[in-house]
């Protein structure tokens, strides 16, 4: 259940409006690692955790606040949009350069279609989409993939940062940014926990027999391209993160099999085959069929 | 530059068709986590890479790879897909209740669109999209999104290994499985490597002016939820995982801020406010922007 | 800003798991007209509203409800797939036709990718996008969009609620249902009052200078079918539901205009044409556009 | 059965040729609430339609009638584009700074891929979409989903005619206005006259049994925001729309219901829990399956 | 301008409802390849095309003729669902296998969504989409993508031929492939038309000037596989058919080039690069840029 | 199996960067008909494939030199990104015009998103998609859905030419366009070759028996506009292509059928119908459903 609060975790309150930030804004809202996509993610994980206490607490708690984030940055957005003009002559164009950045650097559908508002897209227009999520029931994997979309989603505000000199929006970036800091850190730890409470470990998942795994390529580094520098790396020799094997280093595969011979449905797909599909054939198929079902 | 060779990492044969399950594999194929994801992921990163060596050597080995696992998954789904049925008549679902799950379990567009055929679709038979795929530039971010992916889709085969019993699949599976644990290992190696030789390190981007950032909330734990475990974890107290700082912890928001006041955009955007859009108010605005233009 | 709260606005507990089920609730969850749909288009009214008061106050007050809505179905999708199957081998399903239902009804996705879990998408594994939510500014425009969201979700809750002999299921639904009920009538007020506040009326927006709208066919019915009956609905004459014009009936378009000429692009778009693209006149473009730039 | 004429329902001839506004157009051709959404909107209502008459007929004549509007756009838009330039050499730009907002302005793709021409887009590019169609069978919802496309549509072209100056493009647009404003109008009528003739009925569905909904909540205004404004509405005291109750004023839920326990799916999903999932119990899950199916 | 006719082209009626069917048959209505496609894609071509005359009149004449192809589809398709079950009991399924299949192998939103009607989507539900249109302006190239299209189409719909024995379904797919057949005919009799009329010719598009594409490597066969049977193929000698050249055959490329140094943009993407980022890089890096721009 | 070589086929080196020009190359990259697409199409082809030998060899062929393609284009694309800023002030704007061009030029995405790179997406973003590959299993489709992807990738890379004047990107689009010379011929050899074979022929699929299809109407034209000059085509008389038949003018249909009588599906779905929906009929249904079943 989630209750509303009519007040931001942070002012969200640009100095003066601009069309243009408001489209590259819409990146760190709508887009793949925006803040729509953490705020459900962590709240699916929630729904379909398979325990309760800490962990469960810990999605729940941050999936709230993400929303929340959502919010700034959508009021943010519609400000920034405030002055936003609707058309533009070609003399103002002409005597101002500036209104010619505004005509392409604005996406238009905040024009047209919001009428002057944010939207759930990205900064290209692009709708969020639902295949952006990640919630596989498995932590330490969700958690790997909620500290990547901490470190791609701090990544970029901190580029979104240097696009403005806008004293309001720069001050909502850099608490986003700051979060998204508590935010890598948590779900290291986080990360951490699961293994040091014997949780889930390495190789995810853990506990698939390594038995019925080709244990014999688990720690080969194949080098399917012809840069030699690889060798050199802490993945080619020495014992593995897992602390269940030792890298070993291969030029190219180790292991090899033919290609399997060209399959032949039934002739009536018409899939083009060196057995002509003659209308006997297909007659037979049809006779074989009832026999085979 | 790609060669392409006539054989395969590892034998792609089943015992027998199976319908169904083509659909299934589909998913490790053209799914968010699937191999053409992760072919694509990797070799993207080597194009954008901006160093040369081991790093670019790594995604552009392990891409290639990737490369001929989309290909293996293919030639198998094909080969189930071999006596994949048309039709199923009335009678034929009446004798054998085999050929009612066959029914509903087919991805239909196998037979209708492919004649049997693989597609690069996940098991759903939503198209594979681009949007799957992150190559930021910072290779920190990315490696942590690489181990990510290779979690979760060893997590996949890994449920799939159990929705079959066919040998020929699970021959297969057992190497991918292998595999995968290769590259989770190789990507968390990797990431420490970008950290032990001072590449980069958290918070991604850790270049970022840490002053710029609102350093008072970096490592605050805020519950937005009313669960009180939370409290219990790493991510409440403690050094944390940049080694920059403690973790606290606080019940809901420790700042907060009032609602700007809502925006006023050109009346010639027609929406709804409180000042009435008058046709007088438009033709203000109208001249208006012609001034502020 | 939002807070959590671990408890349910109502009870979200199947009787016993039925995997199929799972996959149609997913329609209401994160369809077109699922909960992640009122839920995120009332929050963006709400964000890009022109005027502080009552109608702000009511989309966030219904936005928030509608999010709680999507945890209560959520949660009960991963309990309808608790025992949820992996495999099916072909004796079960020579043993049991329940089985086979349940190989092809279900969401393979909520298994392999969810490890049994909700997930954000539909019925048919398509995920939710941005491009369902509609906020335009106009309140009016947008009260008419939510009334008939709440229609259609009604509509869809009404026939899955048919799809299920479950208690625990069926109650929830019923909840919904009154809750639809509620919605439905609360937008339609909402839409009314609009209107007797002057606020905006018919047609959407009201205050674009109907002067400038080509009014000689603004009232008619033009009947573009070749069927007699539309001639006897209230939209074919009388007074119109906007005030301001009478209905009149016409069979086929009462203006025409010819089909403009076909046009020459800059020959280097390779355009086919009657005029020869010649490597004489591509040259002369490139002139041309010269002097035109 | 579709039948084409060579001519048009209004001249769509632009004064000059414009490629940012071009762009801006493919908004109502292929945008969600765009000319292609409605022509087969209402054309598939009347594929599905459960009676004859007037409605059907309705929809059918109008149906037809917006194809011919997506006609009118599209060679409007191809003209516009006729004089667009390919490429925009960097003398140029510093010579007119109006070249400068074309190269932003465009629709890239109209030049690369349509060679001028207009396409199945909208304003973003975003293709048109089959998930923007509202076809559910029951006209009362449909209808209601009907005026608000023509509402948001004429909301979009309004916007639309201020951002040129172009007489021949606002004359056409004078001309879409006009006709949005009839199919305002007459969903509304078609609306009030399925509800006078007793064929639907608030709440859609009128006829689920309303025994089995739960009466309890089913007026009850839930304010789930910390707002006072909203209990000042229509929504939330007095008779409501559809007849049947009145409304209530509520601050947050009235009932409530606990989270209930997390899930534990088949151990083979390798979900993480707090019941470790070790080999030997993912075995006893196999046994288990086994007797369980 | 479209004007509708209340009546279809070629009977639309089954012996006997299928639900199963209907989900196949939604390939044909809304898919890649479907009615919808070829419907819109041969408008889009005559609204962008650059002359009057036969070839457009032709894309018209077509088109319209698709439009009402997808109509008999739409019908065709509500029939086939006339029956369909809501909802199915355990024991329903018990007792007949017939009905499990029906549970999997329907498209639950043609239930859920639609009432028992036809979507615009294709058989595996994904919502039918603008790209799937191909209207470039060069005739020549769009004639073959027709061609492709009314291939793929009939292939289709062949497929399906073999999917069902109803008598009435089986009428309407023998006149839609007989259409077909005349529609492949048609466009590759207009393709040749252009050429013998001189008006495109190969390679598309013909007049850009060949002295600028690198004439050294346009009909050299190269072979990036290891398989030697291309060699004997048309394609590896011989005159080409553009009658421009002589094909020959190459194992591997005949040309390289090194691969280009790894970029390094500017400091403040925070991309990982040998040099290190440092503060003082960043501000060094904001100085440059102030004196670049 | 795939193995790279850090080698390009062609040099891909600008002369300067270009940010503007980054974004259009996109769409050769990650298009409708980019590269991504052809390579990805040629694989499928072959992985699917029904016959091995020269027809296989050559998509394999093919299809791994394409891959190449795709990263020629990336690591260009990537160059050209090399200088592009993240910020502009506003008084670089005023102070050159060029910069206001690059505001709204450039693909944002580019930037905040890759860190300036290339990226799977089209000129406007749009991330590419699994439904842009057409691998059917019949060869003579998909030849001439080959034939007619690599027209329009020269038509495009040949409108791309033109928007640039760097010599180091013409030089690289000189060779695509010779490659795609050589593809082009290349299909139509292969696709007269199959015919020349007698493997597959006209109309496809060419086995489907003729005599099931409703050859009446397998020749004529039918005009469904109203241009008399399609009746001047080869389409419209004499023989046709596929050598089977000849070609007949007709003004509009030859043949019709009544619309058929609209469905009545379970009352259940609550679709509205004249036959009223009481809540009699319901549980009339519901009786009538159980015994159906």
């Amino acid at each position: 259940m989630f209750l509303h609060r009519q007040e931001l975790q942070h002012a969200a309150k640009p100095d003066a409006p601009d069309a243009v930030y408001a489209r590259k804004l819409q990146e760190v809202l709508g887009g793949q690692y925006g803040e729509i996509t953490v705020a459900l993610q962590y709240q699916f994980q929630g729904w379909n955790m398979h325990m309760p206490g800490k962990y469960r607490d810990l999605v729940f708690g941050i999936g709230a606040e993400e929303m929340g984030h959502v919010e700034m940055l959508a009021v943010m957005i519609a400000q920034l949009l405030e002055k936003s003009p609707l058309g533009i002559t070609e003399d103002a164009v002409q005597s101002d350069p500036t209104v010619a950045a505004v005509v392409g650097g604005t996406d238009v559908q905040q024009g047209i279609v919001a009428g002057a508002g944010a939207r759930p897209v990205d900064s290209n227009g692009n709708p969020w989409s639902g295949s952006y999520i990640t919630a596989s029931g498995n932590l330490l994997a969700d958690f790997t993939a909620n500290a990547n979309a901490e470190m791609q989603g701090r990544l970029q505000v901190a580029r979104l940062y240097h696009m403005t000199d806008d004293h309001g929006v720069r001050d909502l970036l850099a608490f986003l940014l700051a979060r998204d800091t508590m935010h890598q850190n948590q779900w290291l730890a986080a990360a951490e926990e699961l293994k040091s409470e014997g949780i889930e470990e390495l190789p995810v998942p853990s506990n698939f027999p390594l038995a019925k795994e080709d244990r014999e390529v688990s720690y080969q580094y194949l080098n399917f391209s012809d840069g030699a520098a690889a060798r050199d790396g802490s993945w080619a020799s020495g014992p593995t993160p897992d602390g269940k094997g030792e890298f070993t280093y291969h030029d190219g595969p180790t292991t090899t099999a033919p290609m399997p011979a060209p399959t032949h449905p039934d002739a009536r797909f018409y899939g083009t085959t060196d057995v002509p599909n003659t209308v006997e054939r297909i007659a037979g198929a049809a006779q074989d069929r009832l026999h085979r079902e």
